[in-house]
């Protein structure tokens, strides 16, 4: 499982989201003038270790496990007429979430929080205690949780 | 990065489609009766090194990276009003597709085409060469590739 891949509005906006507040590094970035899009591969892979050359570098992106491809279709990030792009939590659903390991899922939180991160669930709402859903720049779901608390709120499910 | 969601009608067809097909495992599967889900944890990892017991199992799966969560809201797949999942890949749009990692990009989609699984593009068609999308039962598209072609396909955009 190499990729999961959602269209992005702005990527200079969402690098910052997946970089700054994920932790993620930029892989690699695609670009296709042709077709007008680019595509930018995030993960948490130590990009130090990425060869140079940029074939090599794309080869090496493509070998990593559970990266995030984020599409770009030129234009949508200065388009008025732009409407978003549709998270599939909403009718008609489909999509539902990435989720994302942390140390800790509250203090990772109050880190959200004081940057400005908008939730759909903080983790003491609802009955999933320990479980927190935020939004990317587009709206996509994002869960967070640890592995210190997950046997704990799944132990009837399990 | 941990896991994808996306909903599925039936567990039993999704689930021979992700272990049979793609060669996936079933890492572990929690039922919450009283929301009336069931979450089902796909991944290329061996089982055999999993614990035996079920929270154990839980944790040790929430610590595998790059899995597939597969959500069925019950009684989809015995329901004749259910329209279906969006993919997200025709309007609105949005998520756009899984991608997985094979040996050789054209053994496999034979493989896939023998097994009767449904293209969204086989390898020679359009401009990429050597890349494949297939669908999964819900439609869903899944990118095809292999490490040994993947840098000439994207020579010109790295």
């Amino acid at each position: 499982m190499q990729q999961t891949m959602f269209r992005i509005k702005d990527p200079k906006v969402s690098l910052d989201f997946y970089s700054r507040v994920l932790g993620m590094s930029l892989l690699k970035r695609l670009d296709f003038p042709e077709m007008k899009f680019s595509l930018y591969f995030m993960g948490y892979e130590n990009t130090a270790e990425a060869p140079d050359n940029p074939v090599d570098r794309t080869v090496w992106t493509f070998s990593q496990k559970a990266t995030i491809e984020l599409t770009h279709n030129w234009g949508t990030e200065s388009d008025p007429e732009f409407k978003g792009y549709h998270n599939g939590n909403s009718e008609p659903r489909g999509f539902g979430h990435i989720g994302i390991t942390v140390d800790d899922t509250y203090k990772a939180c109050e880190r959200f929080q004081s940057l400005g991160v908008e939730f759909v669930k903080k983790p003491d709402d609802g009955k999933m205690k320990g479980i927190a859903f935020i939004k990317d720049p587009d709206g996509y779901w994002i869960e967070i949780f640890d592995q210190k608390t997950i046997g704990t709120v799944a132990e009837a499910a399990s």
